[in-house]
């Protein structure tokens, strides 16, 4: 065996035994005469007290950081005073050490010098950090990242596992899949000037298993978007695809709450409260102006169109004049004191989402204090502090425009001033669903009409039943249901359609005429002819997941070999040039 | 809830509840003037009683097989004597039943008329099957393979987290993989004219890996390759791959194989005997004439040049006199009662590996009958009965020729043997490791040395040290082993190389230069620069294993969306052509 312990299990039962341990060198240092060597590996570290011979070898330069070395030698109590308590292994040490063969034996793998010292890779520039990735997953704050990854891997399919859901991998070599963004395409070769796809998501597949009768599917699918890279996008990501049949939404949320109670109760010892607070897309727009909200702060949104429709200010009562207007506002407590420079700051963050400036009241006894109170009379001042539920010293933020335009204004100060005020626990995980997406959203570009999530999303059947045949298309809502964690869309699923006749008329709503869709979408249309049973899903972004539960800033950080902003692989330097040969094989030149 | 139980799970104890069933109609048939349905879902069938406006509705044609219907009826013992022992549901029924709403309601999918029965998808012809593929799944004896693979994966990945493996994904969108195949290549729009590569195999990625400190690596890891299909290959396969640092052979075996035991022992109820049979390739040459040995069966190769060397037999003389030449046989226990057609038959069987003709001795009480016979004394024949430990009855077959043209005629004869004298027992799995294969081939076309497995293959040091400087290549053994099954290759590895001089060294010797080998695997040449520790790993083919297992004929019955021999997916349609703006965007043109 070349190896009888791992650096991460002698304890003082093991003293007095020979141990055989093979690890990197960590670090290297002389005390009192003698040679120590922190020996790491994945499962710890253990100190290692060089022979007489190897300390020579050691004087002698033949020992750096970071070598990979199997050692051999005796397990014994450290002297009084030396342990390390925060080690598993740190009352022992391995003494009378000395590598197997001696340095430069077979049983040593030398290192060259570092580009960046390993516990410190993470403040290393990222490419670097990248181009190196095999120094950089040895840093154990990194590798973590990776091991926490599998451990939520397992969880992941133990539950589902559990609840019969059955993983069902779904073709890489596909056809394009319709979920809007670019696909990545191979170029086939035995069929040329044909192309496979890689799938965007495996959507087409688990609906079409859903036919088989598959019942409950799952799969931690690969899935491919050549997109611009924006901030922590990745050209390959990993999501949790999932599909069943017979459900309606509930039976699939109660799912997916006990998954994600699993993971971070054994993850990280959180325990979830469940179930999530379910919200209506038309309340989290109306009380967080935003389709995610954050809800581990309060901050919510109240609307005081009716009680300032009134009012001399001409800016709010030509708000809420409007049709399709409000005046609306966010509390803020105890916020009063507020610094000018810190309105300013608030200013700006309304300004970036299209305000062209806020007001605000700082609440006093039964009275409102600000630049503009004066337009307001006792009892409008009375009613907007009651409908605010504000106490003396709170700040009220409003914002008075088009409807959609002050609710985003307003949703977008949310986060800014829930951590100006530290509003916001770092290790909390606060969960919540957004249902009733409206179904279809009107393309301005395009003057037409669009899916807001896919096509096959099914309507909320009594507003299509009313609202299609009077062409009031906005005002249908969606089965479609996003999961949100502190803020992030983590997950978005839906009940599908799942007969033929109404896939059709969807796909005519938003201008896909029926060449097109038999092209693109034949067969599953051609599936649901065959008894097509009612079914629904998920979809819930991993890498997201992962970055957000573990505190991370980028997705980077969870995924073994990320490629950077420009879609490219520093390490391996992928993509590369390919010969002539190859182009010729496959039927294709470069233009 | 849209089912209150699936078809799989009503028993005596659910008699007089109400029961809300969702499944296809999977026959429909009218006796004692009642209509039973038989409700089909993934976990069972239940006997549905029609109501009386139920059966009206049928009678005029309102419901077909497979239709998909939720039934609402109320539990019920069946008559006695009408039981169905073979059902779990076989001693109750749901009566009074009807569809929710009636036929027509938006709980009844109906079904066009099937292009097969679903029962008998198996004896379509295949393309049509492929086609439906969501028909073909829905027959439960196809969709057992995919829920048997499913529980298989999870069985691996429950022992392989058992024993400290690590599960990472590891990229698909990469640089050219060194497998000796054609690459799947995506063209990258961000870096025009430069290509990603489909991984043929993880190899590189796990090896850097180990370089991580990751020490224990596994992933259920999709590969590619664009080859000219032969029968039962898919461009896209799936292998389990796994990487350990730290390890010798033995140790890595001693997981396989208890991989492969838990394994058949969950699925099939077999108890796998460990450890597997361990021999080396020349050991396997030597005795079964191929390296991929079935050991089901005996039959082994039974060398005679010694004895037959002084014979009057001119061609044994002449073989067993050539420095590589050989006279050796097979004995059929009991095979002396061979028809003159049959002999034909076994010699059109030598004939196709390379035989000029096969001879044969029948043997008889302490001597041989044969054409040939005459030209041995009775010494002779005594020795050969000796040799071959044969009995009156049995059947010699003897080859003469350079030594490998005749263990691969005589190796290639054994199934044969085995299939007509019925020695094959079907549920049987036989495994064995098959170790020590040399280092390098000899490339007759290109006159140079390729690796025999892979470059990244660690030769035997002893070896290495002899036969290298003496440049004896072909005397050089590796550590690669592989592991066979009932006389197929289910997965091959080997202890890697893990220093850089060495894999230099290699590269050298099968004649890449260094600008290519920096340029392809620059970056593992890099990492091995850092400490590497000892590794090796295997990889083995997750599709064939499982075909094998479920003594299935093809890989196509174990993956749930399989190409057909084109390459094509029937059902989809991919790969298919892509517009001139997608061309474009992608800086490339159909030639």
């Amino acid at each position: 065996m070349l190896r009888t312990f791992t650096c991460g299990e002698l304890t003082e039962k093991n003293v007095g035994q020979k141990a055989r341990l093979y690890g990197w060198v960590d670090s290297v240092r002389d005390h009192g005469g003698l040679t120590f060597i922190d020996l790491r590996d994945r499962y710890g570290k253990t100190q290692i007290v060089a022979s007489a011979d190897f300390q020579a070898a050691i004087h002698r330069g033949e020992l750096k950081t970071e070598d990979c070395v199997q050692i051999e030698g005796q397990v014994a109590l450290r002297p009084k005073g030396t342990e390390n308590p925060k080690l598993v292994t740190g009352k022992v040490e391995v003494t009378k050490a000395n590598i197997v063969g001696g340095p430069k034996s077979a049983f040593h793998s030398a290192s060259s010098p570092l580009p960046f010292e390993i516990a410190k890779s993470r403040e290393t520039n990222e490419e670097l950090r990248m181009e190196y990735r095999f120094l950089d997953l040895r840093n154990p704050v990194v590798q973590k990242n990776i091991l926490t990854r599998h451990r939520i891997y397992q969880i992941i399919r133990r539950t589902l596992d559990k609840h019969g859901f059955i993983e069902v991998e779904t073709p890489i070599l596909t056809k394009s899949t319709p979920e809007g963004a670019r696909d990545y395409l191979v170029p086939s070769r035995l069929n040329q000037g044909e192309f496979y796809a890689l799938p965007q998501s495996p959507q087409l597949f688990k609906q079409i298993l859903m036919v088989s009768g598959l019942d409950r599917y799952f799969q931690i699918a690969k899935c491919f978007r050549d997109e611009d890279l924006r901030a922590d996008r990745q050209p390959e990501f990993t999501q949790l695809d999932m599909e069943m049949s017979f459900i309606e939404e509930n039976d699939l949320f109660l799912v997916v709450e006990e998954l994600l109670k699993e993971i971070t109760k054994e993850v990280m010892g959180h325990e979830l409260k469940t179930p999530f607070v379910r919200m209506t897309y038309r309340e989290a727009m109306a009380r967080y102006g935003s389709d995610k909200p954050d809800l581990r702060f309060g901050l919510p949104i109240e609307e005081i169109s009716e009680i300032v429709k009134n009012s001399e200010f001409k800016i709010f009562k030509d708000a809420a004049a409007k049709t399709n207007g409000i005046v609306a506002g966010i509390c803020l407590p105890q916020g009063a004191s507020i610094s000018r420079k810190e309105i300013e700051g608030l200013t700006e963050a309304a300004k970036k989402e299209g305000a062209l400036g806020l007001a605000y009241f700082k609440v006093e006894d039964g009275k409102l204090d600000s630049p503009i109170a004066k337009f307001f009379d006792a009892a409008a001042q009375s009613k907007i502090i009651k409908k605010f539920g504000a106490s003396p010293g709170d700040l009220i933020l409003l914002a008075a425009d088009e409807r959609a335009k002050a609710l985003k204004v307003l949703g977008g100060l949310r986060h800014p001033i829930a951590q100006w005020k530290n509003l916001v626990s770092e290790r909390e995980f606060n969960f919540c669903w957004v249902l009733d997406f409206p179904l279809f959203k009107w393309n301005e570009e395009e003057k037409r009409w669009d899916s807001e999530h896919h096509p096959f999303t099914s309507p909320n059947f009594e507003d299509w039943k009313k609202y299609k045949p009077a062409n009031e298309l906005g005002k249908i809502r969606s089965r479609a249901y996003d999961l949100v964690l502190n803020g992030n869309e983590i997950a978005s699923g839906s009940i599908r359609i799942h007969k033929k006749e109404l896939q059709q008329e969807i796909f005519e709503t938003i201008g896909l005429d029926k060449e097109e869709t038999d092209k693109r979408f034949g067969f599953l249309l051609k599936a649901f002819q065959f008894g097509a049973p009612p079914h629904g899903g998920i979809a819930l972004g991993i890498d997201r997941v992962i970055t957000i539960l573990l505190g991370l800033d980028s997705i980077r950080e969870v995924i073994a070999f990320p490629k950077n902003q420009k879609a490219v692989c520093p390490m391996t330097g992928a993509p590369s040039p390919i010969n002539e040969r190859q182009l010729k094989e496959l039927g294709i030149k470069i233009r």
